[in-house]
C-alpha cells in the first residue's frame, strides 16, 4: 500500500495542502473547525504528521542538504556550516552544501527538490524564501530546518539570533550614550533573498523610534559591503560624505556588520574623525575582526546556531520531536573602543 | 576516433581491466610477464594510463570529496572550498567536506577509503600525508588532487602556492629596508597534518640564511594562533614579552598569517612599540583583515587555487589528462602601512 501524503489528507478534508500541515503542526491562524475536520482526515487515512516517520519509512540516504545564500566562506555561513557539519559528520551524514548564487539557482533547486529527495533533511541558512517556496519545503516528506531564517513558516525546527531584538539593544546604547542623531549602514541587496539585512534594519528604525528620535534625525545610508566581507575600501569614501554632507550629522552610527563597521571607522578616520570622541560606531557579529580593531559590536555565535539547527535536524530524522524545535540563540553587546558619550553639537 | 580506453587495453593484452590498472600505475602483485604484456599493448595502443579512465569505467558517482584539516571556517579552508565547490557544482556534482579533526579521523577515513570509493574524485587540502595515506591515495582507482599540500608525491594533480618563496620574498623585503635582527611567529602545532606552517618556517630560514644572517640573529617564536583565527588577544603579552627580553632585539618581523600579525601589532602598539618606526611586521595571506589593518603581506587567493584544483579534477573526471598538472598559483607583496626602513640601534 502506497504512504497516506499529506496531500491525501488535505483532499479528505478539502483544505489546502499547507493548512494541513499548519493544522496539524498546531500553528495558529487556522479556523478550529477547519483544525478539527484535518484531524479527523488524518486519523482516517492513518496519517500521523511527522516528516520525520515519513523519512524513516523512506529509509536513510544519510545526506542532508545545506542551502547558503550567496557564499559559503562569508564570516556567518562559514561558521554556521562548520556547527551543522560538526554535528551530523559525526553521526555519519555526508553534509552537502548547495549554495545559491543568483534567484535562478535557487528556483532550479526547489523545481527539483520535490523529485529529487535523495536527503534525509534540507537545512536552509539565512533564506528569506518566498510563499511558493515554503510551500514546496513544507510539503518535503523530509524535515526542513532554518538557521537565521526570518520567520518559522514552513519549517520543522530552527536555530536564530533575534536580529531585531540585538539591533535595537544597539540603539539603546547609543541613546543611553546621549545620541539622538543616529545612522544605519545597511547592507545592499547582493541577494535576492537574503534576509537577516532586513530584520536588522528594522529593528534600527523601530528602536530609533521607540527612544525618541524623530525619521528626520535617523539617516539610512546603503553600504558596499559584500555579505560576509567589506567590499572595497576606496568606496568607503562615498559612505562618509554622505554622513558629512547629511542636514544633521549623526554622532551614533550602527553598522550591519562587523567587516563593514571597520572599513568605514578606517575611513572616518582617515578624514580626521575622532571615533568614539565625535562619533560612536557599533558593529554586528564579534567576528575576529571587532577583536582586532576594538569594535564595540553585537556577538553572536553562528557556530552553535548551526550546531543546534543540526542537533535538531538529528531527532527529527530520527523519528523524534525536539522539545524546542524553535531555539532563539543568545546574542550580547561587547563594548570595547568605538563608542562613547555624545558631545554637545557645535552646530 | 574514439579515445582509446582501458578496456581496450585489457582486451588487446588478454588481460582483467584491474589488471591493466594495477600494471600501469606499477602496484605490486602483477606477475612481471603479465606486466609487459599490459605494457606492450598499452603502447600499442597508445593508452596513457590515467585514474580517470578507470573512473570512468565504473561509472560516475557524481560525488566529489574534499579532505580539509582542522575546520571548514577558516580563511584558507573556506575560501578553497569555495572556489572547488564554485567549478564543480555548476558541473552537477555534490561536493563533499570530510574534516578531519585529530590524526584518528584522518586515520579512519584512509582506513575506509579503498573500501568505499563512492566518489569520483578526492581533493585535499593543506594535508601534509605520511608515505602510508600517500600509498593508499596512490592506489585509489580515482584521481587525487591537491591543493596545498607539500609534494605532489600521490596526486594526480594539484595547485598550490609557493609558501617558500613568498617567505623569502617577505625576508628579502626586511633585509633591503635594512632590518638585520629578524623574528618568525610560528604557527603552533594545532594539527598533526597542517603542512604550510612548516614549509613558511623553513622558507623563513633559509632566506634569512642567505641575506646573511646568522642564526643568532634569529628570533623563532611560538604564537598561540589557531589555524585561520588569531586565538585570544591576551595571549599576545607573552609573545610580545619573548621579543622584547630577546638578547637582539628583532626589528623585523614575519608572521605565520594575517590574523595573527595583526593581534601582535595591536599588542605591540598597547605597549607603546612604534610600528613601522621601531619595528617592521609581515602578515601573510592578504584576508581582509590585512586591509582593514593596513598590514603589510603576502597576497593569496585561494579560491582561484581552489577553482584550479577543481578544474584539474574535473578533466581527470573525464578521462582527460590536464595539460599542466601541478600548478603553482601566483603570490605577491603587498605593501601597507606596517613596514619602513630600520633605524640604527640604540644598544
Amino acid at each position: 500500500m502506497a504512504r497516506t501524503t499529506i496531500s491525501d489528507v488535505a483532499e479528505a478534508a478539502g483544505v489546502s495542502v499547507s493548512t494541513v500541515s499548519r493544522a496539524l503542526r498546531g500553528l495558529d491562524k487556522v479556523n478550529p473547525d477547519t483544525r478539527k475536520k484535518v484531524e479527523r482526515a488524518a486519523e482516517r487515512l492513518n496519517f500521523s504528521f511527522s516528516k520525520s516517520a515519513s523519512s524513516l519509512a523512506r529509509g536513510k540516504t544519510m545526506k542532508v542538504a545545506v542551502l547558503l545564500p550567496n557564499e559559503i566562506s562569508g564570516w556567518f555561513n562559514a561558521h554556521a556550516f562548520e556547527g551543522i557539519y560538526e554535528v551530523l559528520s559525526k553521526q555519519g551524514y555526508d553534509v552537502i552544501p548547495n549554495v545559491m548564487w543568483e534567484q535562478r539557482d535557487l528556483d532550479r533547486f526547489f523545481k527539483a527538490l520535490p523529485n529529487n529527495q535523495n536527503v534525509d533533511a534540507v537545512i536552509v541558512v539565512s533564506f528569506d524564501l518566498d510563499d511558493d517556496k515554503k510551500r514546496i519545503l513544507s510539503e518535503l516528506t523530509v524535515p526542513v530546518i532554518g538557521v537565521n531564517t526570518p520567520t518559522d513558516d514552513g519549517l520543522d525546527a530552527s536555530a536564530r539570533i533575534d536580529d531585531f531584538a540585538a539591533m535595537r539593544s544597539a540603539v539603546r546604547l547609543l541613546h543611553s550614550l546621549g545620541h539622538r542623531n543616529l545612522a544605519y549602514i545597511e547592507q545592499p541587496v547582493v541577494s535576492p533573498f537574503l534576509c537577516s539585512a532586513e530584520i536588522r534594519l528594522n529593528g534600527f528604525r523601530e528602536a530609533a523610534r521607540e527612544v525618541g528620535c524623530r525619521d528626520e534625525d535617523v539617516l539610512i545610508v546603503p553600504s558596499v559591503a559584500r555579505a560576509g566581507g567589506p567590499g572595497e575600501q576606496e568606496e568607503y569614501s562615498g559612505i562618509a560624505a554622505q554622513l558629512l554632507s547629511a542636514p544633521v550629522r549623526p554622532t551614533g552610527i550602527c553598522v550591519e556588520h562587523d567587516a563593514c563597521a571597520a572599513a568605514l571607522i578606517k575611513e572616518l578616520r582617515r578624514l580626521g574623525w575622532d571615533i568614539p570622541g565625535e562619533v560612536s560606531v557599533i558593529g554586528f557579529d564579534d567576528s575576529y575582526i571587532a577583536n582586532i580593531t576594538g569594535l564595540t559590536t553585537i556577538h553572536q555565535n553562528p557556530v552553535e546556531t548551526g550546531r543546534q539547527a543540526a542537533a535538531r535536524a538529528l531527532s527529527l530524522m530520527r523519528g523524534e520531536c525536539p522539545s524546542e524545535p524553535y531555539a532563539i540563540m543568545p546574542t550580547s553587546m561587547v563594548l570595547r573602543d568605538t563608542t562613547g558619550p555624545a558631545v554637545e553639537s557645535e552646530a
